[in-house]
């Protein structure tokens, strides 16, 4: 029979078992760790219809869709984890409790050119409130402290969660009437610590503005220090506008309550220039960079947006959220050596039976399930050697051989697969030892 | 602004946060079991090539499949999760431990006309064992034992795991010299139930078979009794074939590894009908009925197997392995009402804070995640009736209240939200009482 190649498609990240229970490990760490703040699950379908999922996109995000037709139908595999949200809140809006706390962990589709770590199918894990009219400040500290504990929880600490307020960079372009100009602005300025104040300046000034709004602008991109000294500083720095002056109240509200949450000066910071795309944000900005990976790009992001669902409905609903992108994450820290994980097996011990008849080990392996342990039962036909091999490769951390003798007395020879020590213990002690 | 309709597909199933709590449930349930007999998890792409993805399949399987186009490819939404597994243990195959038990959950899709609990997008939740070059007839005993298992830690009692072999079946084709017309055959005695033995007869001699030979087939599947008696009647039949005597030595055997599990005869019988399609299976199958409710259809089936990944090499990979429908199984036990939940909040607790300054409400919070309690912490500007409100709509079961009195003197009140019981105690109080 003529053969056709075993293949997955580039882009497309498929694991080893060992890599596999990693990466779900860290799948269940972020989905307790959000459940622990109370925002509750959805789960909605990775096909809908195109014109619902493509009725907000537009440019980049239509060229990379997976779009197709089925029978009568145009359907697109969803592209990320926030339009659905939007679909669902308006379609399911009168059976839904607001603030509305949900999160969704799942797949999403993007046909982008494949690089290294860079995905096509890959995990988002979001998180989002929403606000039946209004929403609370609160929410938008809720958020870094929920980044904060979730990575703290992968066992990370090298990281820290990034904050601004889109309304003060806006402000800020109005103060000075280059409103039209932010995007090259924004290009601009993103470059400084590249190309150094003066070039900026040069750069700034083939734009058109006049030297006041360049230092201006200069004196904003250079204001630094921990969160308190930033929010002084934006106080002092004498611009005077309406929607720079509430972004800077909610910017430092957002702070009084991570600081009343209890998190350290080492997890967040203030960066006033980060901005996060330039249409769907309309307050908080969130980046979160490991610490001197910055070019690794952000773990996690997300923001306060106005309305979330206006392609859909009348209803205003505010909202904030984040996005950890996993796959990515799954990458990043695997490149960087920074993933730390309790155990790469499944099963925490193996019974292996010497006799031919395997109703004692059965009984044995029974006796260590009912007691919640995953256990691994070798009931192969193959020599001690396969049968240890086996254990080894799956790394196994305990086993129980079970022979003639172990059946006569009841004492089971139990063996510590790393260090290799082995003693009789009845099933009892086994039970206490592994449940230590 | 036109609004765009927010609708989700007919087929494609969505669920209201307090509908997903309990999905979610279960779908843990079932990875936890498979976990604790040691299956290892894998998570294959939901889109593959076309041609790796259908080397195997023709047919009904064809016309329901999402394909399309993207670029120059050819791609196709995985319509199960075997095929995904006979690719993946083809592809990986120098870097797995054999015997290779794997767990795979995840969606499927499938575009079949939508009907009331059938969907186009569902949740496969599959194990497998597969043998390099051979398999102990051990697994075909611990698959039922997994289901017997899975059903019972999802609270279901009323289920029974119907066993037969294929071998036995197709022997007793042999035997009668009607191997080219075992479909018909099936068909025909698939219905005695409903047509009574008469019309059986009358049926299998319009093709063409001698009295003999109808006898033989009206003997064979009027046994009945519990798994020992049907063995024992099975020897006695007068049936001579070597395939139906090798069927037989299996079911013998894998009966025998039931009895050594200890499961009771009231969850699993040997039914000689199953056949389960007629290609694909090539020993022990397998189906799972809600008792009273066969009409239903079975909730978890499977089999055998010699030879899984034929279409990608010319290994000889032998398996055994079972799939539970988890969208269906959902559908099915929420008609019988047989969803048995712990509790369908996510957050145990809410802190509602009477103050304007949440920090103590913050502080409290923060103690109660500490200790691996998942909280809510309500700081929306809203009256007290609408934060209780809040609670009771997220069936929160308890509430602490924190008001100037519970600052001062560190009492907080903790209301029982199902019984409406109050009463004040320190958080060290309100933890231990949380944890028991």
């Amino acid at each position: 029979m003529e053969k056709v190649q075993p293949k997955t498609l580039p882009g497309f990240m498929e694991l080893l078992p060992e890599e596999q229970i990693v990466f779900n490990q860290m799948k269940e760490t972020i989905q307790k760790t959000y459940e622990k703040y109370g925002f509750l699950p959805i789960d909605t379908p990775v096909i809908e219809a195109s014109e619902v999922l493509l009725a907000k996109a537009g440019g980049e995000t239509e060229k990379q869709i997976y779009n197709f037709k089925k029978g009568e139908n145009d359907l697109t595999l969803r592209f990320d984890l926030t339009v659905p949200l939007a679909k669902y809140v308006a379609e399911h809006y009168n059976q839904l409790t607001f603030p509305f706390k949900r999160y969704q962990i799942g797949k999403v589709y993007r046909g982008e050119r494949p690089q290294r770590g860079r995905y096509r199918e890959f995990y988002q894990c979001d998180i989002d409130v929403i606000g039946d009219g209004e929403l609370s400040l609160f929410f938008d500290a809720e958020m870094p402290m929920v980044i904060y504990n979730t990575f703290k929880a992968l066992g990370l600490d090298e990281f820290c969660i990034f904050i601004n307020n889109r309304k003060i960079l806006e402000g800020l372009f109005k103060s000075i009437n280059a409103e039209n100009q932010k995007i090259e602005i924004m290009r601009i300025i993103d470059k400084l610590e590249k190309i150094g104040e003066e070039n900026t300046r040069k750069e700034l000034k083939t734009l058109g503005l006049n030297n006041e709004s360049i230092n201006t602008i200069i004196n904003f991109i250079n204001i630094n220090g921990n969160p308190l000294e930033i929010l002084e500083k934006l106080e002092n720095i004498g611009i005077d506008n309406p929607e720079f002056n509430l972004g800077k109240e909610e910017l430092k509200k957002v702070i009084q309550f991570l600081k009343a949450f209890g998190i350290s000066d080492k997890y967040f910071a203030i960066d006033l220039k980060i901005a996060r795309g330039l249409d769907y944000y309309t307050g908080t900005v969130y980046e979160t960079f490991i610490d001197g990976h910055r070019d690794m790009g952000s773990i996690c992001s997300g923001g306060r947006y106005n309305n979330l669902s206006d392609f859909y409905t009348d209803k205003k609903m505010p909202g904030v959220g984040i996005s950890i992108g996993l796959s990515r994450l799954y990458f990043v820290l695997n490149e960087l050596n920074l993933i730390k994980v309790e155990n790469k097996s499944i099963s925490k011990v193996i019974v292996i039976p010497m006799t031919e008849n395997f109703s004692y080990s059965i009984k044995v392996a029974n006796i260590l399930r009912e007691n919640g342990i995953n256990t691994e039962l070798y009931c192969e036909n193959k020599k001690i050697k396969a049968k240890f091999k086996y254990a080894d490769k799956l790394k196994v951390p305990y086993a129980i051989i079970i022979g003639e003798d172990e059946i006569k007395t009841e004492k089971l020879a139990f063996k510590n697969m790393e260090t290799g020590e082995q003693d009789s213990f009845t099933i009892d002690e086994i039970l206490t030892l592994l449940k230590n």
